[in-house]
């Protein structure tokens, strides 16, 4: 290799000094969960592909990062998937010599062949597909259609499929065809359906589902309601851009198994308490609901119409009334509607004010006024514990996770003086584990973003200095004798907790101070042949100079400082 | 879905108690890493390919997890693969055209081939492969190994490539031929030489590569020697079995940039503080050093028997000393070359004393006399600074890394109560980077098997108790108003620290004291209509029963404790 190594896009290498930075606000984010009662589970990075596909809309089943099976499971595969093309075009050949050839009618042969190619497949001694992995129905109705599409408009091919009664050549005609499908399927490898024969895992793509997963196969040894956290990496094969990356930390904090709206309270009090925490004041926590904004479509009578009205609405501040209203109207919300909600355009003050106005709007609708009295639950109680940083306020132009969020929904935005898009995020979707098969389980939870917290933390300049202060004193190596007697030193320190290090190499004096200056270390101790026959150690400051001579005791309780 | 999810063989789920004993050995390795000096890094997940194939042998190759292109990726190569096959066969064609037809020589157009092909290719508007990723070279030979297998000995197949002189005809046929050929080479997809088409990137297998990879990567922007830990996952697709797993935790501490064996003393240390901070008490750190093998091997006369000789003589204790003569013998090592070695065979008594018999039986030896050398300064060393818990012993057997080790070789056995294999390892290796590209920078480093760690805590019952206990009270749940008395004491007494939960619904007191039980949570905190009258809270202690009424303040500094 001569090229200099490289790591794949969108990932990213830690240094000593990003990697502490990332600790110190995760382990706040844990101590955090864990004060509020979460307890940590950890899930494997990959899972089979069925418990992931599928469940994020078609973008994210492509944005899932798929592992290729094992060599052994490849030639398995290939060998069966070989076997059982030619097993079709023989069952296809037969149907054809049985009926009057010229009329043969394939789009009515296509059920049969559909309902006899899975028994010929199960059948065959010869065949062994892992029906854990390979769905042999699916699979017949994917060698249907590429036979339809390569073989039968192609005169050529489809002589080759008829009996000529030579053996020899109708065997060797098959074993042609069959290439060609063969061929053919993995030429459409790109779509989606034929990753399923070389891909059985896939990196997992957030903590929702495989925490979802995780419940509903455990079940039997939780104790609910199961309040869970989980700090780990996920995996999207998303275009990268600056602040988006294909490997990043999701936190999350979930109850699961019980709709009292307590949760939501504590989930406003563990992000003001995380962020109180980490030192940033001013974050806003706006809160909406899923109810509200069903109330809201009721009322503007056009449900289909909720995120442009919502995406029109937020930009109030931007183009104003009329501007909002203009859009609104181009993108078909009539000029009644709009009217029904005339005070959402005046929607200030506090937040119970804010529910009083709501309350009105939306008297008409059921589920709107729902969602307005667990609002209010929330924010009255929130109000009456306080919160020490954060600000809570209610936002109904949010509208983020409109398809799965049932109940409340969260955002926090980081304070005004960054620009930067939300730090966090969450809601209730009552039905979390219904995806496998276990059915009334309603879920809240909420997620801290790690890599856009710590840009805001940078830019803010909040991290403690302490925090990627790491080794306190570098013993410097003036040879043989002066090594041991420093190791001496640096072993009883150690032991009591103190980060010290020797210079491993009797280098020249400078390079190793040199050494301490580039890597921060804030002392140097010099222990030289003066020194052993004083029994003492020389710590210098390396900041201001300053160098005092010290027993072994008195090094031990100025480096513990 | 119908049936219950499950996780791919080889992982595991873990439950909140697994993670909090795992963090806590983490958490111990972490912190004497940060003691003894090491800084942390983070590499990606996945890394490309080609940093990682070729790096541990082909099996390891084999054992490497590939990751899938993703779609728009694969369309693209499969095309382009599909019309290099046809310019290839295309070329071919031409070539017999232009020759005497009967007379092709095939094995000498290869040369010619391999040749043209790729020039072909890169001249070609059609065909735009990202050489990054694909090497046209290989690609040429991976076409020509395909059509040599295929085509050339089959007659038919063969008579298609002949120039028939009707256009149609000739390229439909080239068509065909092409379309088996790509079948074809996916249907090697099993086989390593595909692979390389379908997918650039890779599961880490270790956490060596990508250190050295960063080393290289990074090497501006590093001050050596370079200490650095790294505490990451990573995956290997072997056959899962029994404590093996297919994702799993490797904790490594390496120091590159400096040959000084204070490292190795230190590593020693390291070891000892980790495992003696773990409660663990007769750990054996073994050491050797592969100059100390090289030497056995000079001496004996067959550098090819070493393993069959530190294998036999690894069962000295089991087979005793006839038997494992006989096994040497069996192995092909003469009875001259064990009778030199004789010492061997009762190598007992202290390290320095071991040390001397090598010294006396290695004499010959340059390499040998170096590696006791070596050994010597460590043992006297670390001897001489004490170790708290572990023991230090020499044990010439020890041949792990044969292949990569140059210096000091590492291997830590638990305590002999416990029968497990191995639970740390590592050793010094001279050329860490040269595989990046980056010569002479040695590298010694050791690692912790967290997994088999776990397992000997765990057997020995030396995990604290306080490692599992998560919330230390539950307010139970009386209803609306008695919930907003207890969310304000839970609020303040989570400010101080103090990890306590509301049960989140008013369901029956037998229910929620139940749940308390359940999740091992220590006290129960009762406010009802009484307690608030008196403004006050009844903290009952779970286990004993007891149960006392307090102050807030009371309550806080009782949970405190």
């Amino acid at each position: 290799m001569a090229s200099k190594p490289s790591i794949p896009k969108g990932t990213r290498d830690f240094s000593p000094s990003e990697v502490a930075k990332r600790q110190y606000i995760m382990q706040i984010i844990r101590s955090n969960f864990e004060k509020f009662g979460f307890q940590p589970i950890e899930t494997p990075s990959f899972e089979n592909s069925e418990t992931l596909m599928g469940k994020y809309g078609e973008e994210g089943d492509r944005l899932i990062f798929k592992i290729l099976n094992s060599g052994e499971f490849l030639t398995n595969v290939n060998q069966n998937l070989s076997k059982a093309i030619k097993t079709a075009l023989f069952n296809l050949r037969i149907a054809i010599s049985k009926s009057d050839e010229e009329s043969f009618d394939f789009d009515r042969y296509k059920e049969v062949f559909l309902d006899v190619l899975p028994k010929s497949i199960r059948q065959s001694k010869d065949i062994k597909f892992d029906e854990n992995y390979i769905n042999i129905e699916r699979l017949a109705i994917d060698i249907w259609i590429r036979i339809s599409e390569i073989l039968l408009p192609n005169d050529e091919l489809y002589n080759k499929l008829l009996l000529k009664g030579d053996e020899k050549e109708d065997n060797y005609n098959i074993n042609i065809l069959s290439s060609i499908i063969f061929g053919d399927f993995y030429f459409q490898l790109g779509t989606k359906y034929v990753g399923n024969y070389i891909s059985e895992k896939a990196l997992r793509y957030d903590l929702t589902v495989p925490f979802a997963r995780y419940v509903v196969q455990h079940q039997n040894e939780i104790e609910f309601p199961f309040k869970r956290y989980q700090i780990q990496p996920v995996w999207r094969a998303d275009r990268p851009q600056k602040g988006r990356f294909r490997e990043f930390f999701q936190c999350d904090a979930d109850v699961v198994g019980s709709t009292s709206l307590w949760q939501e309270v504590e989930l406003v009090q563990l992000y003001d308490s995380v962020f109180s925490e980490l030192g940033l004041k001013g974050v806003t926590i706006k809160i909406n609901n899923r109810k509200i904004l069903s109330g809201i479509a009721e009322v503007i009578g056009a449900s289909d119409k909720l995120i442009d009205f919502t995406v029109a609405l937020d930009k109030l501040d931007k183009i104003g009334e009329d501007g909002v209203k203009k859009e609104m109207l181009e993108k078909g919300i009539s000029a009644e509607a709009i009217e029904k909600v005339q005070p959402l355009f005046s929607f200030t003050g506090t937040i119970s004010e804010k529910i009083d106005q709501l309350s009105t709007l939306l008297s008409s609708s059921v589920e709107g006024v729902k969602g307005v009295e667990e609002l209010q639950f929330i924010c009255e109680n929130i109000s009456q514990l306080g919160l020490q940083n954060a600000i809570l306020d209610l936002d109904v132009t949010l509208a983020r996770g409109l398809n799965y969020y049932t109940g409340a929904i969260f955002e926090v935005a980081p304070p005004k003086e960054v620009a930067m898009g939300s730090i966090g995020g969450g809601g209730r979707y009552d039905d979390l584990t219904g995806i496998f098969g276990l059915k009334s389980m309603s879920g809240v939870g909420i997620s801290f973003g790690l890599d856009r917290i710590y840009l805001v933390i940078e830019e803010l300049n909040l991290f403690p200095e302490t925090v990627t202060v790491t080794t306190k004193a570098l013993f410097i190596n003036y040879g043989l004798e002066e090594a041991k007697y420093a190791m001496k030193a640096i072993t009883a320190l150690r032991k009591a907790g103190i980060k010290v290090e020797l210079y491993p190499d009797a280098a020249k004096v400078g390079k190793q101070f040199g050494h301490a200056d580039k890597r921060n270390i804030p002392f140097a101790v010099i222990a030289g042949s003066d020194e052993i026959l004083q029994e003492k150690y020389a710590l210098k400051n390396l900041i201001s100079g300053e160098q005092i001579l010290l027993t072994l005791s008195d090094l031990m309780l100025k480096l513990q400082a």
